[in-house]
């Protein structure tokens, strides 16, 4: 039997999501808080990151490893840096504080450098950089995550996915880069094995720490490769950048790291997640940033493509042809398991269910 | 006939480097500077980027296309940033001084951020980044460099290799992150054609811009594909990290960018080279950042390896070895075909060649 495919508008998919947060104990601004970031991440077509998420933020708070009460705290402090206690706070909570935090120290001094420990998940990282961006500056940001990622010529996983973003403002347009330093997600291997397709080589690999192109054997493994994959294709360029996204994350600030995190179905301890923050003022350097920046995507974009329906795109191009499809329909398209596990949790927690119209099959 | 090969001792190179760039027109103090450099590159391996590029380096000065009197100098600042014009001279001057300048500013404010244009090629980037680790900051520099990469998608090359470092001081050890944005390099490729061997796949495209395995197609073409290759296996990313050093390296400090940038090969007109230079005080965060990276290294490099002859490697380990070899041999090993090079170069200014010994064959 085919799925059912059901959509919920935005502002009703922020509304249920701080509905469900405040009903588990979250104060109403950072329940508000979590609700952006799922909505954006859904919106932008990141659908790991969105509402599919919120059931792992609920369990995190009612079994108590996250505290949603927490409010982050300047421990150590010099005018462009920062190291914040996020107290075990919700991710979203922790970041809006630490990039906010950069934006302020970099308008006085133009950096901010923000490092952050006793965080949790913090969603999809473009929320960050791209709130810096939004104002003007040029926001990065990385996070240490669960450890899933085998470094090169290991057998087994040892650092995270380590996402990475930076996003810089262009006149009229903008440059968002919200990557896993892995080769390839998790979800996307599930993916691959629920169409019955195999995976490329440089996804993942198997329990003996070969390369695999089973997505049963790279599931069981819960092992993927490192961006660029194999050694003769320089997969220790990426696990070098997960490594790189470590320190800045989990070295820099004292929170845990690398292997020492916890397994990220594992809600028995505290996740103490180390993360990074920090906001440039590009009016610091050579004027007229955002002019050149449209013109150096521009240029990108006009390269002549190898295939003429697939044009060169930049990085949040993908996101914005989303964003554009769901303002066009005027909402998010969800699968019919996700809108049930909701419906659930809606009574459980006896607040308003998520209101969806069906409009379709897939 | 075999290639002889030869040995020269790092003060040896040292020297010749010296009175190469002194002869041409060099200031005592910037000849040395470039000495450095090419020492330093050769030492840890990067032959590429060593001895090998001194008559590049002396081409650019001959013809007048960088200035190699030219003293950097900074034209806007505040107190955490800088804007630098390199006014044209030579790559290792103006990055020196921009390092130091970051260092400067992050012991005052946590971190230094310094962006540079006007530019020139700078060889290992880890010079740089080291030159902050070895005093005990956290470095970061990139650079964008001549249109040999292709964005993923495009047919042809539109930024450069682009590459990144980021260096940092453990407890007698360190992380030195020193890599191209690009797969492989040019010089990877020309090596497996010299042992008429194919190149993997994701190295580079040919010029219909299909991926090939053929290196004289790959260098036809001269096209190098960014980090993770294909787009199946995540060549956007390599290509947003191509972009990011670009946005950090041209956009910010109004130098050339992308495209724009000259052949590399041609030296006509001048560079105008943009770069980055970060410098970031890890005491200004949480305590023990040396002792908690050392710990971390040697947990990546104790994971039980795929296989056992391979153990698993961080960032700067490769380089480490080679550096033990060198000691060990006290000093380089070059091709025959290079002492020739440098030999007549000697002889058209007229300063004592570089004295080195025959080891044997290859």
């Amino acid at each position: 039997m085919a799925a059912k495919k059901l959509f919920a508008p935005l502002p009703e998919i922020c509304r249920f999501v701080t509905d469900v947060m405040t009903a588990v104990g979250t104060p109403a601004e950072h329940a508000y808080a979590m609700s952006e970031l799922l909505v954006a991440a859904d919106y932008r077509g990141h659908l790991s990151h969105g509402l599919n998420r919120l059931s792992m933020y609920v369990e995190d708070v009612r079994n108590g490893t996250t505290d949603p009460c927490a409010t982050p705290e300047v421990i150590k402090e010099k005018s462009a840096v920062a190291l914040v206690d996020g107290k075990n706070g919700l991710g979203p909570v922790v970041g809006n504080f630490c990039m906010d935090l950069a934006m302020e120290k970099a308008k006085e001094t133009g950096v901010g450098w923000i490092s952050a420990r006793g965080t949790n998940h913090y969603g999809i990282a473009g929320w960050y950089s791209m709130r810096a961006a939004n104002q003007g500056f040029v926001g990065i940001t990385c996070s240490n995550t669960s450890p899933v990622t085998a470094p090169l010529r290991s057998k087994k996983a040892a650092v995270g996915t380590n996402p990475i973003s930076v996003a810089a403002p262009a006149k009229n347009d903008s440059f968002v880069l919200d990557m896993a330093t892995s080769t390839a997600a998790l979800g996307k291997i599930e993916l691959k094995r629920s169409r019955n397709e195999d995976i490329p080589l440089g996804w993942a690999q198997d329990i003996d720490g070969n390369m695999t192109t089973n997505p049963d054997k790279a599931l069981l493994a819960n092992c993927l490769m490192p961006l660029g994959g194999a050694e003769e294709t320089s997969g220790y360029k990426g696990t070098g950048i997960a490594l790189m996204v470590d320190i800045f994350s989990g070295i820099l600030s004292g929170a845990n790291y690398g292997p020492f995190i916890r397994n990220w179905k594992n809600a028995s301890e505290k996740a103490n997640l180390g993360q990074c923050f920090i906001a440039l003022d590009p009016s610091a350097f050579a004027p007229c940033f955002e002019e050149r920046l449209s013109n150096f995507l521009d240029v990108i974009r006009a390269l002549e493509p190898v295939d003429p329906n697939k044009p060169v795109l930049v990085a949040g191009d993908p996101e914005k042809i989303h964003m554009k499809e769901v303002s066009y329909r005027g909402g998010i398209l969800y699968h019919q398991g996700l809108i049930d596990a909701m419906s659930k949790l809606a009574e459980e927690l006896n607040i308003c269910p998520l209101r969806s119209t069906v409009v379709g099959t897939c």
